[in-house]
């Protein structure tokens, strides 16, 4: 398949990334490169991680050229993706200061970016300039290099929350590439991105689980599991999804999730002092702003 | 098709309910009489209701035969079936108890019981044997004569909340009903299936509109609509739903609706407690119990 596209010597007519990097060949990263592999917009992949089976993997299905170490994909990359928990970000980007190219643009793809941006800060030192932080909305409870898949980024959003330090080049060139992906981009504040996904991704995780916990360890839970029924399946669907990532993301995300939990909070009070009170008018009015505004939403 | 099945004077030839009589024509009352009308289980079905143009469309459907008061129905019928809301039902009750012939058996269909019977009680006085509270855990968005569905309790549960001074044959006669409109019927004490019911079905309608009012009256409620995805779908989709009548159910159900959301506030507040500590032992213990019991959920 690389055989058929333009080698990186080619310059300007060459693809629009000579050398990818992607550290990390999961779902996230792998799709990345098979997306734009697809596009013909790639020319060589590089594959970094510290699972080597995960890395043969990925050779074997066409996602990378071969597995290097973080400093080679430094030193060789024009575009590096960082596609690995939060955890790990300090660690690879650290070993890779010292060798990285002046040309090389890294991005990521984190759930969350305030903590992110403060750990590659850290890590990169004066180099943070080449660091254009990225979120693309896009997931699926499916993990490692088989779960890759060129069309996940179809049609979905892109979120870049650059730092100041970063120049109008490294911006363009992460924007195109997830444009090539046929991804669509907006740029947002690091912190206006946190409390934003706080409130429409990670909060209704965090109330989901909450709420199906209490179900579940619940004195009677075999009577209660046995006569829910659809409202109950449609609000608590995400409950079922990877403990240890969410716990990462939640923590991660602390400060913005403490903030909209807050919020929320503030407007359960008001519910619940409604009920108590017997006061029908104010849970209506309640009531009536929210299913209006979820029957206006756009997607349904 | 009401010629075609046997008239109410073939005595035990004749069909289970000689006279059935529905008081408010709408989805659960109206699909009611057109599943035991098309299991042959009904003779004359009379409506009741305030509504004179509902009343007239139920008969051009087919679904009543004919509209009469609620004195005359109560003289006239061998069941009666009671679908108003609550806040209706006393009156309703109050002009049939001197005409209540000694053989009616009368029920219901509201999604709330504890409220029910002491209304019924305090309606019918020494009659309250002749009232079997049920609750058929069926529903949808669809209002009016219109929405009546001969199909709607098929395999779905009816529970049956008896008072002590319900009679064997009453009870029996109920649930012959509810049997012949295809539904599983099942009986549990009043206060504990509005518990139950509190916690797999008002809860969570009452968590989702709340959150929902949280979002769509923020500052930046457009943005987090825009980049709202799947999660955000799912866990708000309840949030659409009939204020008014939410508003009704979560009045009418106050005591259990405050016991349960004090139990899920107990659990909110230990997960927030783990986000701000960083405990991510406790939240990841948390949500592996969610993610388990969700996954392991018989439903889906």
């Amino acid at each position: 398949m690389n055989d058929a596209l333009p080698s990186s010597d080619q310059g300007a007519a060459g693809p629009l990334i000579p050398v990818l990097a992607v550290v990390g060949v999961g779902l996230i990263g792998g799709s990345f490169a098979a997306a734009l592999r697809q596009a013909g917009q790639v020319g060589k992949v590089l594959g970094v991680g510290r699972n080597a089976q995960s890395l043969e993997r990925a050779v074997a299905l066409g996602l990378i050229d071969e597995a290097v170490t973080a400093e080679a994909s430094a030193a060789q990359a024009d575009l590096i993706m960082l596609a690995t928990p939060v955890g790990g970000l300090t660690n690879v980007l650290s070993q890779m200061r010292t060798h990285l190219s002046p040309r090389a643009v890294l991005t990521d793809g984190g759930s969350t970016k305030a903590e992110v941006v403060e750990a590659a800060r850290d890590a990169l030192g004066d180099r943070i300039g080449q660091f254009v932080p990225g979120h693309p909305i896009a997931g699926a409870e499916r993990t490692g290099p088989e779960a890759a898949d060129a069309d996940l980024y179809r049609g979905r959003t892109v979120i870049l929350t650059p730092v100041p330090e970063n120049g109008a080049a490294a911006m363009a060139f992460v924007r195109q590439a997830w444009q090539a992906c046929g991804a669509h981009v907006i740029d947002m504040d690091a912190d206006a991105h946190d409390r934003v996904l706080a409130s429409v991704s990670h909060l209704p995780h965090l109330l989901s689980s909450v709420y199906m916990e209490q179900v579940a360890t619940a004195a009677d839970a075999a009577t209660r599991l046995e006569l829910a029924g659809s409202g109950f399946r449609d609000f608590t669907r995400i409950a079922a999804g990877s403990p240890e990532m969410w716990r990462d993301i939640f923590l991660s995300n602390r400060d913005a999730m403490l903030a909209e939990l807050a919020a929320v909070r503030g407007v359960l009070d008001r519910a619940e002092r409604a009920i108590a009170d017997g006061d029908g008018e104010a849970l209506l009015t309640l009531l009536d702003t929210a299913a209006r505004a979820r029957r206006g939403w756009r997607k349904e």
